[in-house]
This record gives C-alpha cells, structure tokens and sequence, in this order.
C-alpha cells in the first residue's frame, strides 16, 4: 500500500491535557501535508483549528471524553457548540456505567440524541473495549449498529488499554448494516496501521503520524 | 483527632468510568454514616443520589472532568445541569493549555463564568499540579484566589500525580483571602489524611473512606 493510501485512513490526533495552540497548528498542518482523514484535537481550539485549516481538512473532536460519565444533555451540547465551532466529525464515549448495568437501550437513546445534535456531521461512538467483557462489546456492536452513529470506535486512550486486534476482528463480527470501525489506541508504524486495516477497520486514530512518516514504506 | 473530625473534611470519592448505581448508592449511606463533607460522583448520577440522600449530605460532581480542555461555554452548562440536578458542589478542571501558554486571564474568566453558572453553589477549582511548573503553580493560586471560587485543588487522580505535601504547603504560601485547599489524590489512610490537614488543606478528595474506617485512629 502506498503511504499516502495509508494516511488517508488517519486520524491525526493530539489530545494531550496541556497542549498548546502551536502544536494544534502544527497537527493541522500535518494533516494538510499528508491528506488525513481529519485532525482529532480537544474542543477548546476546534474554533481556532477550522478557521485556520479553512476547510481543507475535515477537524474532528471528542465529547463526553474520556470518562463517559457526562449526562446526555451535556453530551448534546457539547457536540452542538463542537459542530458549531466548526467541527466535521465527533468522537463521543459512552456512558460506560450503564453498559455494566446493562442499560442499553439508555445508550442508544444517548447516541442517537447526541447523533441529532451534530446536525449531519459524522459521529462516532467510543465503547472503551479495555473496560468491557466479550459479552459487554458484543452488545455493544448491536446497538451502535441500531442507532444513528457511523462508526464504531475502541478506545480513547485515556483508560489504560488500546485497540487489539481481537476486538477489530469481534467488531467485524457483530456490527451490521453499513456501520464502520475506528481503531484507536497503540498505533504506533506503518505496519501496525497495516494489520489493522486488513483486520477490519476503516478508520485510524493515531498520535504516532511522524513517527510513521519517518519510516520506510512498504510498496 | 477523633475519627469524625477527620470524616467531615473529606469528599467522599467514587469517579471510576464503570461505576454503576449500586456502588455509588454505596457511597452515599457510608457518606452518611460518617458524615463526610460530601459524596463526590460523575455527573450521570447526580440526580439519582441527590434524590436518594434527601438533604442529608451535600453532592459533589465533577465538571470539565478530567482533561479540562471542554469549552467555557461547555464547562458552564455542565455546571448549571449539575446544579439543577442537585448538586451542591462543583470541582471544576481548569484549561491546562491555556495555563502552559500563559493565557492567565481566560483560566480567571472561565472559572469566573462557571461560578456565575453555579448559582451560589461551592467551587473548587482543579489546577493538575503533576502537570504544572512551580511557576505555573504559583501564577494559578494567584488566579483562584482573584477568581469567585471557593477552593484551589490539586488533582483530578486520572492524570498520573495526585497531591503532594509540597504542593499543599505551596498553595498555602501563595492563595490569598478566604480561598481554601483540597487535596485529592493518593490520600489513602488516617496517618496520609492528617497529615495533609496539619499542611494547610480543608478537605480531602480520597476513594479511601473505608480502609480508613478500618484502621485503628490515633485519639
């Protein structure tokens, strides 16, 4: 695969607590460079990241991150104030609570209330594998494929646990209809953003971009 | 110090993604047996417990939680869903970026405009010392202390570093007028508790009551 297939698949991200504007600026100037899929950046600089990007580069954003615990009308909000702000894509976690007391059908009014809230853009759903059992992520398949969302997506980062491969190849499994899968977490060359397309995902979340582009690539 | 004299500065702390109602429930009647400060809980359960405890101990919830880099706008729903929905206290995560790029200012604007959405309820505001300078440490006790909140904080626990005794003798050296000092992270036994109090800090974040309770208490 040529390496600018691979970029395409990435979303570059940067959503370390203390990051600072200049290097938002740079991740976005990045993203331009390599053509990514979107910049993944905390909400306080969307505004500031689209404005400066000028519709060149899709900004995507993370809401109810990473605990999960937000009510369901904060998440709302949050992502209406994201969209507005300029965001093209959204990166929401599930209230990981109610997957252990199995309140699924919360859940899937969460997304798809958070879902109306983004007004057309791309939402995907943060699920956490890390915290969760075979049984819990298989559910979870089944109702993010039922709700509004376009994507599933493993992991924030932020608990201690990336994606697996085994859970790429689960979602591939259990998820229905067109719904599409975002690997996140410990992707850090080529060959690993490799394997995980061939297992099954559509999407990439990585901070590793320069390390990759520092890399031979594979013809 | 009698064992509750030392229960009544702390919030007791339950803030893990996967918490459900039943743990939570939990904490609220060990809150009200040893008449803590207050249960400290995600958002998503604030109104359950509220209900449940029926005046009887304050609820405290978390805003902005635990990365801080939310939108003011954000951070101010957040806190006036809180509040409606019963809580009686507020720890809000200020903007670290904000702090690393010096912009002192908004940090006072936002935690002012997130006290305005508080509606006279108590704030504590988290400044993440594991993530700052000394400088940057000093630079925020000065913005608390300007700001409308009650309280200057430590820690979130989910960025690596909780409280430190230099830290709480820094805030004590540094915070002017009537702002207090909680302490939260790592708090995990009655010596840990007062010795942190004998510091300078006028309450205790810890997820430890009940290794607490089981531990002989020096009288």
């Amino acid at each position: 695969m040529e390496k600018r297939e691979i970029f395409r698949f990435i979303d570059h991200t940067l959503l370390k607590q203390d990051a600072v504007w200049e290097q938002i600026r740079e991740i976005c100037l990045q993203g331009m460079e390599c053509n990514t899929a979107s910049v993944c950046i905390p909400p306080s600089f969307v505004k500031q990241a689209a404005d400066f990007v000028e519709g060149k580069l899709p900004v995507c954003t993370v809401i109810g991150f990473p605990n999960g615990y937000q009510t369901t009308a904060v998440k709302a909000f949050e992502a209406a104030e994201a969209v507005k702000d300029g965001a093209a894509e959204i990166d929401m976690v599930i209230n990981i609570g109610w997957a252990k007391a199995k309140r699924y059908d919360d859940i899937l009014q969460e997304i798809d209330t958070v879902k109306d809230a983004c007004g057309g853009k791309l939402l995907k759903v943060i699920i956490e594998t890390c915290l969760l059992t075979e049984e819990e992520k298989i559910a979870l398949c089944d109702v993010v494929s039922r709700s509004k969302a376009e994507f599933i997506k493993t992991s924030t980062g932020f608990a201690g646990g990336g994606a697996t491969l085994e859970d790429i190849r689960l979602f591939k499994k259990y998820v229905t209809g067109d719904t599409k899968i975002k690997a996140a977490g410990g992707i850090r060359s080529v060959a690993d953003a490799e394997t995980f397309l061939i297992a099954g995902a559509d999407r990439l979340g990585t901070s590793s971009l320069l390390a990759m582009l520092k890399q031979e690539i594979k013809k």
